[in-house]
């Protein structure tokens, strides 16, 4: 017996390797090497160990620093220590060091990607963030570290307050603005609402599928609204059963048309006759490039639009930090929506987000945006007049991408041609809503987003698109 | 009629007190102004407004710039403009500025705040965290700034593989590791599973309302284990039907006990017996004040144990940044559960995280906040011993709060006591399970929470805490 323990300490004293560098790296450096042991079965279940008094002599180490490990690992569980029968290895041994999961074989990421819904990357102001950061994290109250108001910090709601009303023409003030975690945690929010959830929910015939899902997993009906070119065919609303619509005014999406003035008067009325609200979904309504921004539906009546904008498409969709600008009576269903604190957006970034904005930083980037998106546009454009003149580029006049309209029954083919090309984009019936009409001619086309691709890249997608084109009809 | 368009053209232009400065400048004055005059009714509904060439005249513009100006308030829908009768104000007119919100009359806040759950605001590293950011940012490869990976950004799930293997005995990889939004996120995640939900889900008799509201409301039904000296009793899981166990085996909470060996390892061997789950929540492992950290339960069984941890108690809650350490077999459901890119946690966040935990910067935080809050109770216990000689504290081992032990039938008189010396503290009774059976000998108790409370107000919160406490029995 006497025997057995000290093969055991001296066995351990070999195996374990142990780095002595002060007294605490000595115990953690024992414990460590001790569940090693017993996780790769070098002491097997059961295993009686040596007396910590033999161990510590064993390895020139303090009897407490010993016996502080054994007692740590008893209390872990790898060790158990019964009167009279030493310390041993314990019973139901720790499994075998987990596999990594099976990593499923990616596909390879395309050569050239121009889908749509992404700004620039590269263009993100990493040095003017951080330094907005700086300012806000110093000046910030020390409250701003505990828990959150679930209505978003003050300084945002106030920046975003004045900025809103400034360049998008939205009438609101911080006591109705509420944050959220980018459009889809706004729009998560609204659809817990009785007034939203009491009857089916109009959306735009074309729109994100993304979107659509979101509100099918909330228990919502939707019901598609023609569009054409004047956008969403507001005026069909009276004959449905829909007392919330959801649109995009600015640039309809992704036809990237604006709403025309009768339908933003028409939906603004139905909303009031019918005690509805509107869904405005502001998602790029800063890049206008031709002339000024059209500023939004909700400055017609703040008290029946509910206004959602984000920084997914004006900064970075990495933030996630989104707004809403909400009638008076919904506000306090919202905030009570997000629980007790804030769930989500991280109240530094809010803060560095509303430095960014008071400080101009915001209105600087969004300038230089405008025009870096406007050369890219300019770009497509020039490259269609050159290689395929006969295909119109639509919605050209704001926003981050254009629809190209194609020769009935050739978007499919187009789509596998660019697929050819190792060029990805989004044909554009996989925008359209599934219970929507068949449309009176055949709407296809190509959603083409301009804003993302990388520089050095950029011609050589345009390329590849033009490459991927029908051809005239009659070639 | 020429003269009503001259005297509204003068009357316009008076009225409008236009800042003239630069083109753009000039445009958006205008059109800020025509807003401004209709919304506040000083352009009625209907009103005819005069020719842009006069009114361009009169205020000293260009043709241009005031024609622009209709274009997009036309475009707004704030005024019309129709072949043969000109440009006139809108019929709808645009509703009166919005009221806010009534403002529900707070009740003051409490002098003292001893409620548990929160760390130190005053004691961010704000300078680190910042020195952190500009690293992180300026090292972040431009696909960072795009939209994220739901599992979250491998930079973080590296640093959290190595942080938690060496400073919680958690054995996982950064492929089994997926970021969340804090402790509720990562549970509301896990609660879709089938795994979780296939079953009632086992917790603790104490623990926090907030947690058992939010399996609630995701359809869960908790069956409560009770809790003793040596933490959840996991012997009583196998007479129930339970299939999933949520505990906090480092530091039960509130009762503050961790969990015994025994326990652990029974839990363990009850989930790999019936097929089940144990959810680790390891809220404040790192807080651990007479020896070192006891490790997590997750060592003993990656493929059985859940781990979940958060910034919220170690940094801070404003963050909203947490992490759980998966069995393999679930990466896949809880990342698709998240949907196809990160929803709510900012990848600029998880990569100043990830840079500050390797920069050792965290590491250096967690030890000046364990000798910060060690004092805080060590301040407690002495006030205790001196001023309530009768009333233990328990669950002082670790963690950023205690239990009082007070005499049986004096909790709710002692939580009033506190509230009329304006000390807000919480009963231990509202952390019970209202299935709990009830205990066997009356547990009153109060749950303190001494690490929020900022330094000037500590003391004098020690004071009322101990003035708000019962006599000695028999006193």
């Amino acid at each position: 017996m006497t025997d057995s323990w000290v093969n055991s300490a001296e066995g351990l004293g070999r195996d374990l390797h142990l780095e002595v560098s002060g007294q605490g790296g000595r115990r953690a450096a024992l414990t460590g090497a001790l569940r090693e042991a017993v996780r790769g079965g070098r002491l097997a279940p059961g295993t009686r160990l040596p007396p910590y008094r033999s161990l510590a002599a064993d390895l020139g180490m303090a009897r407490n620093t010993v016996a502080d490990a054994y007692a740590e690992l008893v209390a872990e569980g790898w060790l158990t220590a019964r009167q009279g029968s030493g310390t041993r290895v314990a019973d139901r041994t720790p499994s075998a060091p987990p596999p990594a999961p099976a990593a499923t074989p990616a596909a390879p990421p395309p050569a050239y990607d121009l889908r749509q819904g992404q700004p620039h990357t590269g263009s993100f102001p990493r040095a003017a963030w951080v330094a907005a950061a700086r300012r806000a994290l110093t000046a910030a109250p020390n409250d701003a570290f505990g828990p959150g108001d679930p209505q978003g910090r003050i300084e945002l709601r106030r920046a975003l307050a004045g900025y809103l009303a400034r360049a998008r023409g939205v009438r609101t003030s911080p006591e109705r603005i509420v944050v959220c975690s980018g459009f889809a945690g706004g729009l998560r929010l609204l659809s817990t609402l009785h007034a939203v959830r009491r009857a089916p929910l109009a959306v735009e015939s074309y729109g994100l599928p993304f979107h659509r899902a979101l509100l099918d997993r909330a228990g919502l009906r939707t019901l598609p609204l023609s569009v054409d070119a004047r956008g969403a065919d507001t005026s069909g609303l009276a004959a449905t059963r829909a007392r919330t619509v959801l649109l995009t005014p600015a640039h309809q999406f992704p036809t990237g048309v604006p709403l025309s003035p009768e339908r933003r008067a028409a939906v603004v009325s139905w909303a009031r006759s019918v005690g509805g609200l509107v869904l405005e979904d502001d998602y790029d309504g800063e890049f206008r490039y031709d002339r000024q921004p059209i500023g939004a539906v909700q400055g017609l009546d703040p008290e029946r639009v509910a206004y959602l904008g984000s920084a997914s498409k004006s900064l970075t969709p990495a933030l996630r930090l989104g707004w809403m600008a909400l009638p008076a009576h919904l506000v306090g269903a919202v905030v009570a929506a997000k629980g007790e604190r804030e769930p989500t957006a991280s109240a530094l970034e809010q803060l560095t987000l509303a430095e960014f904005i008071e400080s101009g930083a915001y209105d600087r980037h969004l300038r230089g945006m405008r025009q870096r998106y406007r050369r890219r546009r300019d770009q497509l454009t020039a490259a269609l007049a050159l290689h395929a003149p006969h295909v119109a580029a639509t919605g050209i006049a704001a926003g981050l991408h254009a629809v190209l309209r194609l020769p009935p029954g050739t978007e499919r083919s187009a789509t596998r041609a660019a697929a050819f090309q190792s060029l990805a984009l989004d044909p554009l019936s996989d925008f359209l809503h599934p219970a929507a009409p068949a449309p009176a001619t055949p709407q296809d086309g190509l959603v083409v987003g301009y804003a993302a691709a990388p520089d050095h890249t950029f011609t050589a997608a345009l390329e590849a698109l033009c490459r991927a084109l029908p051809p005239p009809p009659g070639d």
